[in-house]
């Protein structure tokens, strides 16, 4: 992997940068759609390509226990199996370990825990995380973390950045294909002295590139960039900066300024199917009674393939009947909305005006439609 | 609208036909996807185009519930409404009204019922029949008929066809758009002579088509295909003939013969949704373990969107995994080859082998895969 950085923002820490994989090349900022069980929920891997999106994430630990790496590796790796040709971007399993799996039991030699699908037991260490992905043959890896609750004790997180640490050594030992880039993964909660251990500690070990993790999991804004922008200091410039599980549009818009090159969310998949929708001029609730016979799309700036085709009418239509159309195409307008937003964020940055970007952006949020 | 027959099938009384329509012209023998809420489940109205499909049934009582007309008027009419630029056959309501709705009385001026919904009450009879589909703008309508259950005693489908005569003549008579084509509905039951009254009724009226209705409704094949057959004598061979309801492919090959020119089922969209897919071979049920790790598209011969891009080892995981994905991948699939085989059908018709595709379709339909 390949990571340069083409244009600095003067007014803030952003940059426009380039990621070049085996799998294909794109810019940053970056959001990643999630692809959790090896399909973006309700849509086609043409679908996103239609949508420009260039990028996807996969999630280790769903597709690890169902349908298994012996499926996938029989199938070409994952990239032939969901039939999607870009880059994949694999977590390592760990966090949906903490999240979703019960009976966990965390040793320094990895977590034993039981499969939330059938209550299985299984065993997931740093090697094991090397050797899942790479069946996976993911373009990115991901180093295997804890992520320790929030909130949680000084000496709990502690002992949790330790670990990390720990396991970041191994992951760089256990990874053998030196086609997939590896990320290690800062944890230390909200402390900034934990924040700066864990960064310092996995800087030593020259990753690829390196994520926040243990973020977006309860606290307030204001903390959160406080993490962010406190850690990202002790980060290289040289590689990409990667902010896991955020967030809402103005979070990304926020997020890029202080220096944040990737993200990932499930918001606007999940809230696609929940009908609430993403415009310029914030969020629609498709089913509310004001859209009944509302024949405009649900943004007129928007050039997604619902917009295109849809009314509002309709739309509300198919999320009353609870048709599975519905579904598809709000997920393609919210996900259309997002890559947009990063297109225009990083098209800000190479004109030097993303300062004045943003203001327009919260400007237009707080617009009545 | 306009019906021409292409070209007789020397060996039985099927036919290659050609329809046109205010929204463009179909060959038949055709097949119509049921699109229930304004929307063919799973799917969107620009895959239906992709798949080759010409034309969809809609649901009259369903969209007259659920949005209602109020907002099709208001968005521009069905067409414009879903999208869909092709030609539209609606029904009446009237088997709706019977299967699903609650609480109905049945007059000479039409059914009271109480919506599945809501229990909100509502009426139709012949004229509110022809004004719903006159306000939906499809390409052609239906009268409203009195659908008997089955089995039914004489006395009772006696009324039944009386009234369905009835009704056809005030539908004539209530129909004000030209554009409209109108299809008269033969009911009768498994009574032959009944079966015969309501045809030589309904052909008084000059209808542009002719549906056989009540069928499909729980009697064996060889009833059905007897009922067909007699009633298909008493009705004009210059006009289109529907069989409303059917079915499985081998209906469809064998309804061909008997002088069927139109269908329309559920079944290869209620069956994509529950996993079972048709093939050349017969049908496969992609949850079985024997497909975990197939690499192999669903059928080699298929050249559908599913089929040229995805394993049956992923459409199973997929829909093991309850992936919204899976549906529409499954339904892309079924819709595909009851189109294909329909255009298989015609291709036949017209070079004169349809007894030899007939043999073949049996032969191959019980082959192991």
């Amino acid at each position: 992997m390949e990571f340069k950085v083409i244009q600095e923002c003067k007014s803030s820490k952003a940059r426009l940068g380039e990621i070049k994989t085996p799998h294909g090349q794109f810019e940053t900022p970056v959001f990643m759609p999630v692809g959790t069980q090896g399909a973006v929920k309700a849509v086609s891997s043409e679908d996103l390509v239609e949508m420009g999106i260039k990028i996807l994430l996969a999630n280790t630990y769903h597709l690890y226990l169902r349908p298994g790496c012996g499926t996938i590796e029989k199938c070409g790796g994952l990239h032939r199996f969901i039939n999607w040709k870009g880059p994949i971007l694999t977590d390592s399993g760990g966090f949906q370990v903490y999240s979703l799996a019960k009976l966990r039991t965390i040793s320094d030699e990895g977590v034993t825990f039981q499969s939330h699908l059938d209550g299985s037991r299984h065993f997931i260490g740093p090697k094991e995380a090397m050797e899942i992905q790479q069946v996976l043959g993911s373009d990115i890896v991901m180093a295997l973390d804890e992520c320790a609750p929030y909130p949680a004790d000084y000496e709990y997180v502690l002992k949790s950045v330790k670990l990390t640490s720990l396991w970041a050594k191994r992951c760089v030992e256990h990874k053998k294909d030196h086609h997939q880039a590896l990320f290690g993964i800062v944890q230390g909660g909200m402390y900034s002295d934990l924040r700066e251990m864990s960064a310092k500690d996995l800087t030593e070990f020259c990753f690829d590139g390196y994520a926040l993790g243990g973020l977006s999991v309860g606290e307030d804004r204001d903390t959160r960039e406080r993490v962010v922008s406190e850690t990202r200091r002790f980060l290289p410039d040289d590689k990409p900066i990667y902010l896991m599980g955020v967030g809402k549009p103005e979070d990304l818009v926020r997020a890029v300024s202080l220096g944040v090159d990737m993200f990932d969310c499930v918001l606007p998949t999940r809230n696609a199917r929940n009908g609430t929708l993403f415009t310029h001029r914030g969020q629609l609730v498709i089913k509310n009674a004001c859209h009944t016979e509302d024949d405009r799309p649900i943004d007129e700036k928007c050039g997604c393939y619902t917009c295109s085709h849809y009314s509002r009418a309709y739309l509300r239509h198919l999320f009353m009947a609870k048709e599975l159309l519905a579904y598809r195409l709000n997920t393609i307008h919210n996900l259309y909305y997002y890559n947009q937003l990063m297109d225009d964020i990083r098209c800000a940055i190479r004109e030097g005006r993303l300062a004045d970007f943003r203001n327009n952006f919260f400007r237009l949020q707080q617009e009545k439609d």
